[in-house]
């Protein structure tokens, strides 16, 4: 299939041009005005007053949050992690429609890619993933699916040397077994599918366990993924795990590398940033659930002086509590203002448009083939109706998109040269179907008390040095 | 007009139930399960599946600044004033326009008030005020329009003593009659069109237009209104100019009694809060200009804990920039999480509903009147479709709503018992032709450079401390 956008707006060096795009096989194939049309069969696409910018991606997401999303009370990670893992993971049915309401709601707010740090059901890893891979395949939209991987028990991530011993189901070398079956079956990058190695982090991984991931994305030249320092809590546990920071811990243990993204990084040293800066890794700065869980500020400005990639995620929609991309950029661009005063430091929204896409997908290994608009590149593309009300009047397209609260701004979305979203609709999957099984799975529930949230936070405070 | 709304989920002490509410005239009539129906002509309204609640009050913005929303870059508030300030402000037409924009976006938004703190047109002042209360008045909001008073001129605004004797075309006496002027032609508190008495703040009014925006207040029974300490800079200035805190110079004039809000409230010492406890006064909360400008985090947690009454507001569109209530509502609700480790001081989503509706009607000396589901109240009631994407799974409705990123969400609104959105379509105004006229009054127009900014950079960056 090809499409010629006839009179789209894109952003040049010096402001904005009108041109036409054509979109050929997976390709962006030509750019420039007056392009001819394409082959017979080609669809031309009326594109005045619409912004084309590359597809955004989702740096950091577990999808079957969304079926606790809104409902967790307001409690700092490791709390709040108890109270999440407490109910009854969904099974591999609502893994499936959480993964489709995922892709859904990152298609409508920019996003064409999105990476899953996906939460495995216990017992059932493989059907998991099986049946996120269906969704996204459904969709249409680019994934990569990370198995979160963690080889001990929830109560050793808190500092304080109780946790260390606690059972985890599955040895490492089942965990890494399970993994690699779920590579073979399911990596299939030609087709947009890709798996990555993701295990939680430092907090519920052994040595062993990163050491066999880096293997595994050796072998099958896999990305690599974790979280890093989301907490105060995580730096005190490094320190008291290794004795050092994490950052200098997965250096050395191998893990760091230029395709390595790295979700949160709040608490990071002047030296960590440079380790990072060094090995070409990638921050994954996901400044709602940050701001939701009271992890902190992530030093994003230092990031960028010192040369580090950052991209931007939603993180699980339990901690969030959506999947609204655009809702990210905007806050992780204007957060940082508070702090730093020299607003010369400050992120434009030309750059986080570049830390969103590019940014994104340079974390992924992917800089080369996605995340811009020029000839060659993968047609991973947005156009925005810049004729809504929440982009009106008209002043700077990008400005106001990324500052501004776009509300049914996203008016087709392209990835590998199909087109999944048009005026507005996903075209792929029934959205109003989706919705109404969102609703049969569900019940509205406010009121649950979490038993392992309460058995844990008299430790928790005491670590943190909470009053009782 | 009267309404009967079958079963309504609303919020209780102890959860949700679903339950009939019956509008008549303004007010809410009855509540409870099983109601008869109303008098002849009476509208009956399904609300399966929807919740209800008490309209929010967006309680600071300046809605034409609308005109330049996501075109200033990123600025500190002094810098971005000063572009404000140059680029030719609307003519009364256009300030029509953006009223209409702004009350739209409240709406559907949750919102049923409107503060809007309004930038007048010089030589033009009653014209703008004119021409915003017919929006309002077409919309069918409630409505508060506080005239953006000075009497001193911008470059007053910095420390640094050099800009006091900046001439500002308008003496106090004349700003003052022009005031009284606009409130006895337009102030109709019985026709949801109220007046304030509203100087922009200690930054650029004398003493004497405080006294006399308080007087004015007491003999037409007028809500106050003021930005307070909305930046360092400011902070600065008030010790220069009194040596004394704002709070305490503005406790001395009297300007500070129950029904004035504050907006802003960044920069207050513990002193100030005590303050502003004594006097009842209401701080509004616009967490995303105070993000987007770099003002810095007001500490709202400190607020409530010494019983201060909080509202939220979106600001001006320039400086945020959208009018989206449900937006700032989430980020002033998560936001001071990162500000103090204590979970238990963090604002549930339930407290941020009470915080935007009745925190916002307390704030406008209207708490007995507005901002509760209570027989007897005012029926300003939002209608929220919980079946959207957005608010499933079903899980916590209030919660998703506070902490997701609900889109499309408001089903019908009604204000003063006037139902205004139905089917999640603004009833009384045409968005469609709203939307071309932004289109038609406006230009893409990326790259403008500011005059005045650039004046003003190396006078800030010395104040302030910043490298040359």
């Amino acid at each position: 299939m090809s499409y010629v956008l006839r009179n789209a707006l894109i952003p040049t060096a010096s402001g904005y041009e009108t041109t036409d795009v054509r979109i050929e096989g997976e390709q962006i194939a030509a750019i420039g005005k007056g392009l001819l049309a394409g082959a017979p069969g080609s669809v031309e696409l009326n594109a005045d007053n619409k912004l084309l910018l590359p597809g955004f991606v989702n740096a950091h997401t577990h999808s079957s949050e969304l079926w606790q999303r809104g409902i967790i009370p307001p409690y700092p990670l490791e709390l709040w992690l108890a109270q999440l893992h407490e109910y009854a993971p969904p099974d591999p049915e609502k893994v499936y429609l959480s993964a489709l309401a995922t892709a859904v709601e990152t298609l409508l707010s920019g996003g064409t890619t999105v990476v899953d740090h996906l939460i495995l059901i216990p017992g059932q890893e493989l059907a998991t993933v099986e049946a996120a891979v269906r969704a996204y395949r459904e969709v249409g939209i680019r994934a990569f699916i990370g198995p979160l991987l963690q080889d001990q028990a929830l109560p050793a991530c808190l500092p304080g040397g109780e946790g260390g011993s606690a059972a985890y189901p599955l040895s490492t070398a089942e965990v890494l077994a399970m993994l690699e079956e779920a590579v073979q079956k399911y990596h299939r990058p030609e087709e947009g599918i890709s798996l990555m190695v993701a295990p939680t982090g430092i907090q519920l991984c052994s040595d062993q366990l990163f050491e066999g991931c880096a293997e595994l994305s050796q072998k099958y030249n896999l990305p690599r993924h974790a979280h890093l320092l989301e907490t105060r809590a995580q730096q005190l546990l490094a320190q008291e795990k290794y004795g050092c920071s994490a950052v200098e811990h997965l250096e050395r243990l191998g893990y760091l590398d230029r395709k390595t993204s790295l979700a949160h990084c709040v608490w990071l040293t002047a030296s960590d940033i440079e380790i990072l800066a060094r090995a070409g890794s990638t921050v994954v700065h996901n400044p709602l659930s940050n701001l939701r869980l009271g992890s902190g500020i992530a030093p994003i400005l230092k990031y960028r002086q010192a040369g580090v990639n950052v991209a931007f995620g939603c993180d699980g929609a339990a901690s969030n509590d959506s999947q609204d991309l655009l809702e990210a950029i905007k806050i992780g661009t204007i957060l940082h203002n508070v702090t730093d005063p020299d607003y010369r430091h400050w992120i434009s929204p030309r750059e986080s448009v570049e830390m969103a896409s590019r940014g994104g997908a340079i974390g992924l290994g992917l800089g080369d083939k996605l995340g811009s608009l020029e000839v060659g590149k993968q047609a991973d593309l947005v156009l925005y109706d810049l004729t809504q009300l929440s982009l009106l009047p008209r002043t700077d397209p990008i400005g106001l998109l990324v500052l501004g609260r776009p509300t049914q701004a996203v008016h087709s979305v392209w990835i590998r040269g199909k087109q999944v979203v048009a005026d507005g609709e996903v075209t792929t999957v029934d959205v109003a179907k989706l919705r109404q099984e969102l609703f049969r799975h569900s019940s509205w529930d406010p009121f649950r008390r979490s038993q392992q949230a309460a058995q844990l936070e008299a430790r928790y405070r005491q670590v943190m040095g909470l009053p009782g």
